[in-house]
């Protein structure tokens, strides 16, 4: 059962080596926020930008740091740059405790579940609300200034998470991709597998076709050690293949490489592990047209389609199947997410969708969380605790979601109420519209965009006008002393 | 400096013996629901009256237990029994953890912080949220059931917490008396004790005058060995005065008396520690006229007041002055929770007010909670995670305070919304609306219940058109599914 990372797309344009300016800095946070049985305290990296603020209260943009370091996603989420300046906008991002170098514990924070523990989206959050409490009051200017946050895939479920319980300190939330219903009992588990599978049906139904053979064809070719040795050697495979095991670590493989083409199926060149042209499924498609071959050939040219992903560029040596498609990711931390909180359950039948067929079995995952990390998981945590479909109390979030990313199925797709918007950009893959402005960008993410520019604007004027905020003061909010600090 | 227990006031009827009948159970908590760390489980009890429910759906009523034996608070919050056959509600009132037989660790709770750490609001709401969880998926009926939250003081905080940050599990609470703006920078220190103090000064300035000079009298008196023993005997004291330390004790002793008084001056007969007639301040009074006296005269007169505090029934034999006035609450739970996340800062000036000067000493606060918990105090944590006053994203909660009340300074004692709405009993002491009626009740404490009832009313019919409740049966609603018990 292949378990998706909930990823950031990390492509940087071919074309340009876009680069934001800011300032690094560091941040005491407690380990524990909702108890006292641990009082250690760690310390947290975050990324600032003071270039186009409006010291006199002007807005903050803050990025809620989600599974990785958090120079990526600075570097990769140019809508916030963009808008910046037009906003005159305090531009922050936040760290994600246990990813990049805000590790609670060191090199020990994920050694046993003393240590690793405390890696819950609640902690995380409560780390972003003590941060801008903080900055609030050493930021001269910032003390009244109302606070928007985004963030993009398991960010974006932070984001509105935030904005759900945290809305006193952040105005608004823009969500993007968020896929806060991929949760037990909320979003049927077989929908992910299908929309990748549409996203290539589209192109071709041969070319989904071909990838719905494949994995027939793998086992039949890998059941000798001719086969193997011939698979290795078609395709450019860094290690050979020697039995099951190993084949069942290729499918997987080829798994992730096909929702990652899913969730990355931008209209311009990006550059996500591999490098990659525009639309790659198209390029991908353009090479799987025969489903009637036999086994041997079925292979070879699913590997002319694979080489979009693997070797776009020409420069790969060989293909290394031992290696998550998100390396830039730190796959350990979400890795014990997964297993603890974020359970989120995927089945294929390889009839409405082109995977193997496997079913969710939570008993074998839960155990096998339990062997890996010492915990179980806990399935309902998050929909308990953010409360899943039940969103009417929510305000000021918008959710936008693209129709080619896979993630959507479990994301947000309807009108909770006025100021609870769902967003739906057709031509949108993984959060696209977090991403700076491209020139091949669609209409779509540019409308979306532009929705969520206005939301943005609508969220800062109604905190401002509640606040009766005359110049750069504010009635009737509350003043946080700073504390002392007895971290 | 005194630290006053917020506490619910535990008075019994003199004329009957109220009793209501209920169901005792037992569920597993995990002690730790935000952290993985800490994977073990304790047994939470909570009591449940199916007595007038409705199985098809009926609302439940549920008691967010605060600091004490929950069977205590069950026998004392009679509006909830008194309103529950109109409506057909499930009643259930959930104990408090580390109160009562809640103990996490059992006798070790309280020996040292990683045992007694878990002790804070937000584990107990998520307590909250999931037994109403397991209630809903295992009462036949319970799936679909509209949830309204109660309670008084402490819990009158959780009440209003739990709605705000769990609008998906409860639709709509009654917070009465309700402190949560009892915190640092919200609320001067100075009020709570302005509030006692007028209290009596609305019966004679005089009384309020005897009250105020006691102090330097019982320094006066006390200077020396036979001033101690004079006291003593006078004020028939259990055990001797024998210096500074016990002066002191007195002190804090008779600051509680006043304090308490000022809760429980209902309008009829009660039992708190003591039997207390009603209009208990006005029986005080009468006895404390004489402001002039010098300090022997002035403390006899005084302790005449302080006899109806003491020995209404006239069968004290002595005053103990080492109990504190509110014995039947868990002290040691509440003085945890003052040490963490309850800081609430008193200060006295004892010219605004009558008790002696003390100012709020935070450091020294920190220090001591520190020596006797192994703890500090995070004073902002509660506004931080809560909002403090920012409610202005909050939904469907009354704040009901009595002008009586010395909580009430702390208290939401404006409209926030439509739906968050202050309702104020002028005639009225401590959450005297959640106590069951009386004929003595003023007319204030009468409108407000008819107030409460109609937003739980409203309440209850949002909940249930919003979900297309038709019959029996809701749609769009999570279903939550039994987890696995791997606590």
């Amino acid at each position: 059962m292949a378990r998706h990372l909930l990823l950031l797309t990390l492509s940087l344009w071919l074309s340009c080596c876009s680069s934001y300016k800011y300032e690094t800095y560091f941040f005491k946070q407690k380990v524990d926020h909702f108890s006292f049985a641990d009082q250690d305290s760690f310390i947290q990296r975050y990324l600032i930008s003071d270039r186009h603020w409006d010291h006199r209260g002007g807005p903050i943009f803050f990025y809620a740091g989600n599974e990785g370091d958090i120079t990526l996603f600075a570097e990769n989420t140019g809508f916030m740059w963009d808008i910046a300046p037009e906003f005159n906008a305090l531009v922050i991002f936040a760290e994600h405790r246990y990813y990049g170098i805000s590790l609670p514990y060191g090199n020990k924070s994920f050694t046993e579940p003393k240590y690793s523990g405390y890696l819950t989206s609640e902690q995380a959050l409560a780390d972003y609300v003590e941060l801008l409490a903080y900055l609030k009051t050493v930021i001269r200017g910032a003390k009244n200034s109302p606070v928007i946050v985004f963030g993009g895939s398991y960010g974006g479920m932070l984001a509105a998470w935030f904005r759900i319980k945290y809305p006193h300190i952040v105005q608004g939330a823009i969500a993007a991709s968020a896929p806060i219903l991929q949760f037990t009992g909320l979003t049927p588990c077989e929908k992910f597998g299908q929309l990748v599978t549409a996203d290539f049906a589209k192109e071709s139904k041969e070319c989904a076709e071909v990838i719905r053979k494949s994995w027939a064809a793998i086992d039949a070719v890998t059941a000798d050690d001719s086969g193997l040795a011939w698979l290795t050697k078609e395709w450019k495979l860094c290690k050979p293949l020697k039995g099951k095991d190993d084949v069942k670590t290729l499918k997987a493989y080829l798994m992730d490489v096909w929702t990652n083409l899913a969730m990355v199926d931008y209209p311009y060149p990006s550059d996500f592990l591999a490098p990659l042209p525009a639309y790659p499924i198209k390029e991908v498609c353009s090479q799987l047209t025969n489903p009637g071959h036999g086994p041997k050939l079925l292979l070879e040219e699913l590997f002319s389609g694979l080489t979009v992903y693997v070797n776009f560029t020409g420069e790969t040596k060989c293909v290394n199947i031992d290696q998550q498609a998100d390396v830039r990711l730190d796959d350990q931390g979400w890795d014990f997410q997964a297993c603890t909180e974020m359970v989120m359950p995927f089945c294929y039948d390889g009839v409405n969708d082109f995977f193997e067929p496997a079913d969710w079995n939570f008993e074998e995952y839960a155990e096998n969380c339990h062997q890996k990390w010492g915990v179980y998981p806990r399935p309902m945590m998050a929909p308990k605790i953010y409360g899943g479909k039940e969103l009417s109390a929510a305000s000021n979030i918008v959710f936008s979601n693209g129709n080619l990313d896979p993630w959507s199925t479990g994301g947000v797709l309807w009108n909770v109420s006025d100021s609870v918007v769902s967003v739906i950009i057709p031509e949108g893959a993984h959060h696209l519209d977090l991403r700076g402005s491209n020139p091949n960008d669609p209409e779509s993410v540019i409308d979306a965009r532009r929705v969520e520019k206005e939301f943005i604007k609508t969220w800062i004027n109604e905190y401002r006008s509640a606040h009766n905020l005359i110049g750069n003061d504010i009635k009737n909010t509350n003043t946080f002393e700073v504390e002392e600090p007895h971290l």
